[in-house]
Formats: structure tokens, sequence, C-alpha cells
């Protein structure tokens, strides 16, 4: 029998008969009625795309719609980007962003011999940073969510870069979150270059995050000026809000034409073995609204509507937790972007604001047994004197049954006015209360 | 650069400018107007799901779509059958029968390190046997196709599986055109039983080869009643007509429950790493029609149609060679089922009816060059003293613009009222005048 890697906080809700049950950790946009997001161009496209007598349902060739990764290229970098104009980024249609980072890892895993170690961010450690795992490759987690500060801290990540070995393979998600100064962008292009650290970019909500499309990937073009080759995975699917078509893109970054053409060329035969025509409804329904300007001009509102009401949200639940005096500032909240935000439980914050002088003697950041817990995957709450963030977590999981992950991290559209409340109830007596439960 | 392994002979025909050219070796079912057949319940199915506004597009379990499943297995073995009610077959929905294979290939990598030699007929090599191949395994091909009696013949399966070694991997596809008498059915499950050998069965078209989708599985019960444990790759997207949405299932029987959840649970890890979801489209249109009785009453119709249309164009295409006076019986087109076919463009038929008596002198059958050429994956006709039928169907191709792979398997529903004329007359030029044309 097979060990569950993941999907146990999930299956924990779903076996809870509690009415208030709730599930904080969605990975897709929720509405305000508690449905996974879609936006309303889909709809009416998926309509027109079945009424359409002109289509043929033919096999797609391996590399898929070629108007489909035309049009995702476009969207990431820009029609009259110098990558496009240089004709040197290209794509391969998969399964999903889990078949693009199959795929890219193969490629890897075949072709760099010499680079078999990754460097992932933990909340993608799964499933992303398991399939690099299975095949062979030596996976280290970190994070650049500083716990004590209550920010992203780029120097985290760069401190991370800094340690890891010559050749290695990163895989970047939502950097852009991460406010890098521009000093600090020059810091971490040069350590990687001069390392040959080869980037895996990861964008799975483009969009999604400032509600600005180039916004939220412009951060590529940087890599693009600066001469690096690399690996993209573009999920369509989350921002469209097409969950069950497997659509995905991984997306290839050459030095020129030539090595583009031979990489997608190697590409294309591990594509043919994992699934020899990738599923086309999905890429049909994005490729329809991308290459029309009115559709693409409703969908482009659509995100920025989402991302408004995230914004709103945050604003709501910091403002709840102020009149209900939760013990400390919750600003870290909506400093945050996009739809997976820190929630910030932690350790510093409760005993500091619930006046415990004894804390002030805790260990310094980097070695305060959260970030300890989360980089070696286990949580040292139980062997140290105080609560830890596991412990507030536990809370809200056992007597709020909010189901949230041990890092406190949570789908922010997952709050909706039917349950703010009670939420941010929660959160006020797992903060000021946990303690008293425990004595 | 990657070398091209297949397709080779499709971008031949794309390439050549003639304006008669036509290419017979489609994977599918081809309409009488030659575009990609559709079962005609599939166009109102799409319809009404676009249509559904109560339907949900969430991602779909790792193991795919429930109700897909379920109506899938009781479409291949049947609802009251001995393995669905004793609850040991299950499924894994895959990305196309290309997916099944890769995942089937995963686990039996894993978990049968001792079975790596994989056996498979030549025309499935691609893709399927390459699958097997670039895991690691080895691969033989061979065939049955008797090329000098112009017929499918059993004994040489049973010769295969008589000098295969004790637990490899037998990759059985269209058996059922076989036509195994009881005693050779028995005699094939004593042999593969007492070496151990684990069959995977392909099931690309239920339904297409005799007409009635309940004949065209019935072999897989002999197993199930011996007590074999095995795979099956089972499609449905060609005998639905949905080709591009990469709709498969890995179908798994085991000797009850317990193995059987053991064995899925082990896929599904596999699968998680492959592409995560698979694609919903294409199971939900087949589910939809499996279960509406309606529905599937005028699916099943629409096979048969198809399968009466196959039978009528192949009596054509007897009638008119044999109005042509081509030499030799074409009864062995006509005596073969389904949609794709030998041609039995071969050796002695060529030279015995064209009254060259040197012929007579021919190799036995199981050495004719035409045997060894398929086996060994070349032709040996350069060498030959005579015309090999690789030249026959070389002729075809760069003397009539027909493109027809080497070993002469053609689909037989790329003929239709508007090229049967020209297809016959080349045959038989091919037949009486390659000679000629070489001297």
């Amino acid at each position: 029998m097979a060990q569950k890697l993941e999907g146990s906080l999930l299956k924990a809700y779903k076996q809870d008969d509690d009415p208030n049950k709730m599930f904080l950790a969605y990975k897709v946009c929720m509405t305000s009625e508690g449905r996974p997001w879609v936006s309303s161009v889909v709809r009416k496209t998926r309509m027109q795309i079945a009424q359409d007598p002109s289509l043929n349902y033919e096999y797609t060739p391996v590399m898929g719609m070629k108007s489909f990764i035309q049009a995702s290229l476009n969207l990431l970098f820009g029609k009259n980007s110098q990558v496009i104009v240089e004709n040197r980024a290209g794509g391969v249609q998969t399964v999903g962003d889990s078949g693009a980072f199959q795929l890219g890892a193969q490629f890897l895993k075949t072709w760099c011999q010499n680079s078999q170690i990754v460097y992932i961010v933990s909340s993608q450690k799964e499933p992303h940073g398991l399939i690099f795992q299975d095949m062979g490759f030596t996976v280290y987690e970190h994070t650049f969510w500083d716990s004590a500060h209550l920010c992203l801290d780029p120097n985290m990540l760069l401190d991370v870069v800094e340690h890891a070995p010559h050749g290695c393979i990163f895989v970047i998600g939502s950097i852009g979150n991460c406010r890098l100064t521009s000093i600090q962008w020059t810091q971490l292009m040069t350590l990687m270059k001069s390392k040959e650290i080869f980037p895996f970019f990861d964008i799975p909500y483009q969009g999604l995050s400032t509600g600005d499309l180039e916004e939220d990937a412009i951060f590529l073009q940087y890599f693009v000026s600066q001469g690096f080759e690399f690996f993209c995975s573009q999920s369509l699917s989350k921002n469209f809000g097409i969950y069950d078509e497997g659509v995905g893109t991984l997306v290839v970054v050459a030095l020129n034409n030539q090595l583009l053409l031979r990489v997608l060329s190697q590409l294309t035969n591990f594509a043919r073995a994992l699934w020899l025509n990738p599923p086309t409804t999905g890429a049909r329904i994005i490729t329809s609204v991308l290459c029309n300007p009115a559709m693409q001009g409703e969908w482009r509102q659509s995100l920025e509507g989402v991302v408004e009401n995230i914004m709103m949200t945050k604003e709501k639940v910091k403002e709840k937790l102020r009149l209900l005096g939760t013990p400390g500032s919750w600003d870290h909240i909506t400093e945050q972007k996009g739809t997976h935000s820190y929630l910030g439980l932690n350790l510093e914050l409760l005993w500091d604001s619930c006046g415990s002088p004894e804390m002030l003697t805790l260990p310094t950041i980097h070695n305060s047994p959260w970030a300890r817990g989360e980089q070696d995957g286990t949580t040292l709450g139980s062997e140290m004197p105080w609560l830890s963030p596991a412990q507030q977590v536990e809370y809200l999981i056992s007597k709020k049954h909010i189901y949230i992950p041990k890092n406190g991290r949570i789908n922010f559209t997952c709050i909706n006015s039917y349950n703010i409340d009670y939420i941010t109830a929660s959160i006020n007596e797992a903060v000021c209360f946990t303690k008293d439960s425990e004595k």
C-alpha cells in the first residue's frame, strides 16, 4: 500500500462531522459562495466551442496546439519582447503544471547529469518537489517567510543561493511577491550566473498576484536580459478557472533559436512517451479568449476583480482582529500579495502581546523552533517550554474545525462574508487562549 | 536534436505535392469524406455538457472520475461479470492509451524487477513498445501475420510464447482477430501460466473489430477465469471519436480486492507525479453516453454502422482487384476483421501469379525476406535477387503517392468511393509491374 503523500489535511477535513468545519487551504481561487472561481469568459467560450461545427477533434501534435503555445508565450513575455522577436522562446503543451514539471525534470535528469540537486520553496514541495525526488534528484526545501518579522525576506533567498552548490537547479515560484530591490535582483542574478544555477520558474497564476498580468511575470524579463536559459511551468488553468482539463505549458528560453529547437525536440520525445497527445479542451478555450481582444479584455477585468476582492478580504480580516483586540499588528496580512498568504500565527506575537516576559529569551529568528520546524518538516513544539505555532494551528483545527496548513499559509479566497466572523474570532481565541487551554 | 521515431511516413505524405496523394495509415477511423469519424452521440453530448449549469469544473481526483472508471469497467467485462462482482477489477484514468502504458510500465519497472522483458507485436512497437524500451525494458517484437499464407496464425504466437523466458511481460493487442481454437486458447494460457507471463492487454477500439462490443473483449474473460492477474489499456477515444481529449484507462485485474487496492494505490502515486489530475472532457462525454441507455444504444448502432462500412469497403476492394485481373486470391482482405488489416502484398503472390517459375525456389515461409524484414525492422529487398514486398510498397508510395506502412497493414476506412478506383488500380500495377519497372 502506497504511503499517502498529500491531501491528509483535506482528508481530515472531509472526515470531520462538525457543521462549522471549513478548509482554508484550497489551491484554487474560491468565489464568495465557496465554489471554485471560473472567469465569466470561460462559460461563454465553452459554449461557442461546443456549437462550432467547423472544429475538428483530431489528435493534436505531440508538442500541443501551436496557436495555444504562441498565445501563452505572448502572454508571458509580451508579443514584442526580446525572446519572442529573437525566436528563442518556445513551449510544449503539457498535462497541467505537474506535467510540465515531470517533463522538465525528465529533460534535466537526462541532459544535465551534473545538476541533480534541486532547491524548492517548502510550500511547493508537494507535488512539484516530489516529482524531482522520485526521479532521483536531491531536493532541498527552503523558505523566505521570516516568521519573526512577519514578512517575505529576499535576504533569506540570497542566503540559500549563496550556500547552494554549483550547477544546481532552483525552482522559483512567487518571487514577485518578495519585493526585491534592484540591488537584490542584481545580487541574485550575479550569484546564480556565477554558480551556473539553472532556474526553473513556476508561474501558476499570472495576474492573480497583483491583478496585472504583465507585472506578475516581469521578473522573467530580468533573467532573459541577463542571458539566462531557463524552463518555466506556465499554468493558465487557475487564472481562467479551468481546473479539470489538465492544461499547462513547459516554456523554454534558450540563447538562440537553434538551441531552442534542439531542446524542444528532446522534450517532444519525452512527451511522446508520457501522454503522446495533450488534451485540447482547456487549450482551445484559453486560445479563443487570448486571441480575441474583447474577450481578453473581459478576462483581464475578471482577474482584477478577483484581486480586488482578495485585498478587501484581507483588510476585513485585519480590521476584525483589531476590533476583537487580538494581540499584535496584523499588517503583514495586507502587505502580502496574492491568493495565498501567511496568516503569521507565531510565537513572538503570541507571547509578546499576551504579556509573557519570559519570551524575551527567545532564540534568534533563524533558529526559532518555527523556522527550524518548517525546514526539517517536523515541529519541535512538544519539546519546547512554550507553545509552538503548530499548536495554534492545532487549536484552530481541533477546537474550531478550521483546517489550515502547519505553516499557516492560507488561501484568502476561502474567507467570505459567511465565515469571516467565525474565522477571525477563532484566530483571536487561538492567539490569546492557547496558553490557558494547555494548562 | 532528437531522432524522429515515428511519423516519418506521415511527414513524407505531407511534403508530397502530388494532387493524387493519399495516406492509408491513419490510426483512427475515417469517414467516407476522409475525415476522422465521430459517433453522432458525441456531438450531442458535448453540447449538453457545455449547457449544463450544474456541472463544476474542479480538479478530478488523481485516480480520475469514479463514474467514468466504473462505466468503462462495466463495458469491458460486463456489469455482472466475475471480476466486477468480486470487486477485484479497478482502474486509473490516464491521459490516453500512451498514458496507460506509461503508468503500467512504471509500475512493472518498480514492482516486478525480475520481469524486465517485454514481447510486443511489431505494429505496436511505436509508440507502446518504445515506452517500455525507454524505461530500460528489453523489448522483443513479433508478428503473427503469416505473409505466405496471408492470414493471422495463432501458432506463430504460441511459438513465441514457448520460447519466451519465464516471468516476462506480453503486450497482447488484437488477439481477438486471430481466431484461436479453444484448444489453442488452452495451450496459450497453460503456457503463460506455467511461465508466469504477465499479460498487458491493449483494447484500443472495443467494438470496432466485429461491431459487437462484448465479442471484441470476450477473450479477457478467459484470462479472468483462469486466475490471471493483468493490466489492460482500455481506450474509448477511438470508438467514440474523441481523439484530442487524451482519455484512457489502465485497468487492473487482481486476485482479490485487497491486492487490487494495493496496486491502485501505487499506481495513484505514479499518476500524481505524471500529471496529477487527468483531463475530464472526454471522460465526461463517454460517461454520459454509457450511463444513458438510449444514448448507449445509439452509440452501439453507430459502431455497427462503421464495421458494416469496413466490410463493404473490403468486399469492394477485393471485387475490383478481381475485375482488374490482379494476380492471386484476395480473400485474406475480407477474412481479416477490424479497421486495420494486412493488404497482403507479398512475394509469393506477385511472382506465382505473374508466372515466374524461378520463384518456386523461394525460401520457406518463416525465412522469407518479408517475414525476416519485419522482425528485425529492416527490409532485405536490396540484397535479394527478386523484388521484396517493400518494393511494392515503395512503388505505391513513390510512383502512385499512396502512403502505406512497410508491412502493408493499412486502415481500410481510409478507402472511400472517391479513391477506391485509384487505389485498386495502383495495387494492381504494383503487383503486376514492379518487376518490369525494375528492369
